[in-house]
């Protein structure tokens, strides 16, 4: 919802005074809107657009060089005044004429209307573009039934380069009727917006279901369906708009639109999926752009605009310009770099290894593989005991790095690796694999037990439990927790600390291992007693308190696997 | 919540893959991240950064010429692993080494520390730096504790335009440690945010509560408070940056960041408040950024960075960069304008008018007084129509409207104006104070009214039947309804239809005018039997049948006070 404000009803100009503090090299604050602070060549048409305000960058963001001369600001959701328009115009006006551009909504028609009547009368000759591109509005027999929504963008830029260059008012009007021609829009929405002040949302839409052919003032759409994949989403997207593709067209524009809420990473998400959807129609997009263009306050949602190309369309579209909505061309001068992108990957091949070391290796081979079948199994428990105090993803990131390990560490024996080698590979794709911290921590902690053994000796006891320390010395070296912290440390140190002690005390390396396990799983158990450490916030702290810490877990979990086959190979 | 997905665990590299698509001017994507796609220099300096997906722009559109040259990406909220930070750098290096930037978190520390200590193996010189700007998770006396924010902005831009400009890697690092030390971010949270696939937020804020110092990966804050104005947030988030404000220090960059869903507008009314606060400490704010540059999924929040400048660190924030996070520099030649902005009204002085028709001005004016105390009576009710099937302003627009007219009314009486001329002031008063459709439209009806009068006479009977018929005329040719629309226009023909009528059949006008506002209260109430016009979207016309239009409402109230006023004229 709308959150920051003092009085709501001061919003959206207080919104536009920020605007203007913020992006004064592109604008200069006037009565009711903003004009461009560049000097503008007398004679040039001024492209001046504008509407209710809670759509930014709409309008005011498309103000600059290469764009809009000048925006006129309403209130929120609500036309500017005829007074505002006519009196924005009169700013913008370079003796050129103005071109008025807005979204085709019955306030907005009669304001720009009446402020155009006004204007013709003091002499200015003004031409009226309200943008009509929102394709679920009304039939594509009655197009200027049609409202704007992010058509805008499309529109707007066409009139502007077209005025850049130096077009007659004519000229201008001609191709900005063209692209709102041939500009189409469809939208979905996930939820509503609130407006400053207002309590709750101006509509809902059920959980789970999303709503077709949104409108940007809490319109909220025509029908209801189920939430689609990225994927379907972008079939339906695509296939209400090529069902009015225009024949013979082989070029688009594309606007993916974000509605506020509806966040950067989605829409490139469903880029991908509805780039592929234009690709199989044959047609190649120019220049798309993906982000917030014309948003509806915090309203959850996204559409897609086309805009059917033809030679003169596509050099307007792909024309520099200049505006805080929208930035075409190079500041700093740069060639695209032409050599072949090679994948550069560490080492692969492995020194010659010893037949005694490469058998360890197979050993520790089958060890990770039986860890990694322990981890898969125990996923979901893990991933459970995660969510009480984190994300929930250390089952799913312990499965997949021993998995990748099992699979590295069979390559690295396939390829005739000894058992230093086999364990760092392993340690390096668990890592790779796993991501986030634990990833790290265990491939760090596999790595550095690695060092312990050579390529051209079997694996000791002795080695085994030197390995033990250099793993405990690189995690927390490197990682930075301390015992208390509740992390797999807390499990770690008890469990390197008995395996010396034990191994030191004449134990053999199977009981060793066997009763160093067995002080993991209770330290593993007695994290549930202790707080998280500093740096975490206060909240999840205390929701962690009385459950054991997922990393210290799993690794008492593998550490026990380990026994296990060690007691095996023992007999 | 985050909607746009097909298989949740192949969102960050979906994600990273329409980045591509759309910014391949900026960036090429090699596996787990993206480097610059335009030629860099041999022996330049590679500013590598990067940490968990959900923070978009950052970290991958920080990729460009003046900033950033490879970005690693890992998954949601989590750490890259080793190899992916190793294999991004390896291909951004140019022989000029790395400065390896990232936020000051376990998992990103371990792993861009790890891919440091392998690289330098492999005789790549790289230097490590953990951002570390967010006062409230550490404090002052141990700022190597504290996380990285969205003072990673700041950071980066700092060592990406000290690169740029040629810089060893001993400068570039030192110049972009200096900016880490000089960097402060505080913010809150208003909102969680939602991970692809899960069921919930990771946090949740108690409505009307904000949490203050919040974390980017669903770390809640520290303490919760009530919501506050956008006053009073300005004042404690600098109030806390300002305690660490570094002695001498006059000028600071700052960034007003947003979080995901507290949108641009919320935060231009917020930076009016910050800019106030930071003057009024005494401080020049230099190339404020108000915008999203580190978001956390669709959290709702924002927090405040500021860096405290010298002469060296201004120049480098203020030098031109061109990543999709951040554009500075010009695209097209464009020198400031420098001519006085002055606010250009329409006419302001009335032509001489007769005494008679002064009078008659007047009279107009201390109707439209009595009009504009009715409306403001009627505000709420008006109000509470207007909600059920609209914004619920409408009652406020008619009694912002109705006062202005009354104001101008009176200052064109003060004037000497005629009846044509305070008619005619006064719509145009209402129009532009109302604003909105309704607005525009009773500006426009009593403008059109006005042609009926003359300055040079009395307002005749006559007159006035005529004038009726000239605003319907205006209302219907510009605002496009018909009637059976369920707008204003459903009252105002049967009123102007039953006026004529009467009159023309020998009665006189305060009998006329009665007949007709009664007229057009029958016509206002039924109404509610009727379905909105097309183009309005499904659910709303069914909530608003059986309830009548707010616009038919208050014209049929306006016509009844007009008529009491006629009648007491009359006696």
């Amino acid at each position: 919802m709308t959150t920051i404000f003092d009085a709501p009803e001061d919003f959206a100009t207080t919104a536009l005074a920020g605007f203007y503090a913020i992006h004064a090299r592109n604008a200069r604050l006037v009565k009711g809107g903003v004009v461009r602070s560049t000097k503008v060549p007398r004679g040039k048409v001024a492209v001046v657009i504008g509407g209710g305000s809670g759509h930014y960058p709409a309008f005011a963001g498309y103000v600059g060089p290469g764009l809009a001369d000048a925006a006129v600001a309403g209130d929120v959701f609500a036309s500017p005044s005829t007074a505002a328009v006519a009196r924005v115009c009169r700013h913008a006006d370079q003796g050129g004429g103005v071109l008025l551009g807005f979204g085709n909504y019955a306030g907005d028609v009669l304001n720009f209307g009446l402020a155009a009547e006004r204007l013709r009368g003091e002499g200015i000759d003004v031409r009226v573009l309200p943008v009509a591109d929102d394709v679920a509005s009304a039939p594509v027999e009655t197009p200027d039934r049609r409202r704007g929504i992010a058509g805008d963008l499309v529109v707007f830029k066409i009139a502007g380069a077209a005025a850049e260059a130096g077009k007659s008012l004519d000229e201008v009007e001609r191709l900005a009727r063209l692209a709102n021609e041939r500009t189409v829009s469809f939208g979905v929405a996930f939820g509503g917006c609130t407006l400053p002040g207002a309590a709750g949302p101006l509509f809902t839409v059920p959980k789970g279901q999303m709503a077709l052919g949104l409108g940007i003032h809490g319109e909220p759409g025509i029908s209801e369906e189920k939430i689609a994949t990225a994927g379907e989403l972008a079939k339906l997207l695509t296939g209400k708009l090529l069902a009015e593709r225009l024949a013979g067209t082989s070029k688009v524009a594309a606007v993916l639109n974000g509605l506020g809420s509806t966040k950067y990473e989605e829409l490139f998400v469903l880029w991908t999926k509805v780039a592929k959807e234009l690709a199989e129609a044959g047609l190649e997009v120019v220049d798309p752009e993906c982000g917030e263009f014309v948003t509806s306050l915090d309203m959850q949602g996204c559409s897609l605009s086309l805009l059917w190309l033809d030679e003169e369309l596509e050099a307007l579209w792909r024309a520099p310009c200049d505006a805080p909505v929208l930035r075409k061309g190079m500041i700093i001068a740069a060639e695209p770099a032409t050599e072949e992108i090679i994948e550069a990957e560490g080492r692969q091949s492995f020194s010659p290894a010893s037949s005694a070391s490469r058998d360890s290796g197979q050993c520790i081979a089958r060890l990770i593989g039986r860890i990694a079948d322990a981890l898969k199994d125990a996923e979901e428990e893990l991933g459970r005991i995660d969510a009480i105090a984190g994300d929930g993803d250390h089952g799913q990131g312990m499965r997949r790095g021993s998995a990748a390990a099992f699979d590295a560490a069979n390559a690295a024996v396939a390829a005739g690796a000894g058992a230093a080698s086999v364990l760092a590979a392993a340690g390096d794709a668990w890592a790779d694999r796993a991501g986030g911290t634990s990833g790290a921590i265990w491939g760090l902690a596999l790595r550095s037990w690695s060092n312990a053994f050579s390529d051209d000796e079997r694996a000791s006891d002795a080695a085994i439990i030197k390995g033990a320390r250099l793993a405990l010395d690189g995690v927390t070296r490197l990682g930075r927790a301390r015992i208390g912290d509740k992390t797999l440390v807390d499990a770690l140190v008890p469990f390197v600390e008995t395996l010396e002690e034990q191994a030191a005390s004449g134990k053999p390396l199977s009981e060793a291992w066997n009763l160093a396990a067995k002080a993991a799983k209770e330290a593993a158990d007695a994290t549930s007693s202790l707080t998280p450490k500093l740096g975490r916030a206060r909240p999840l702290a205390e929701r962690s308190i009385g459950h054991p810490d997922a990393g210290a877990i799993s690794l008492a979990l593998t550490a026990r696997v380990a026994a296990e086959f060690l007691k095996e190979a023992d007999a």
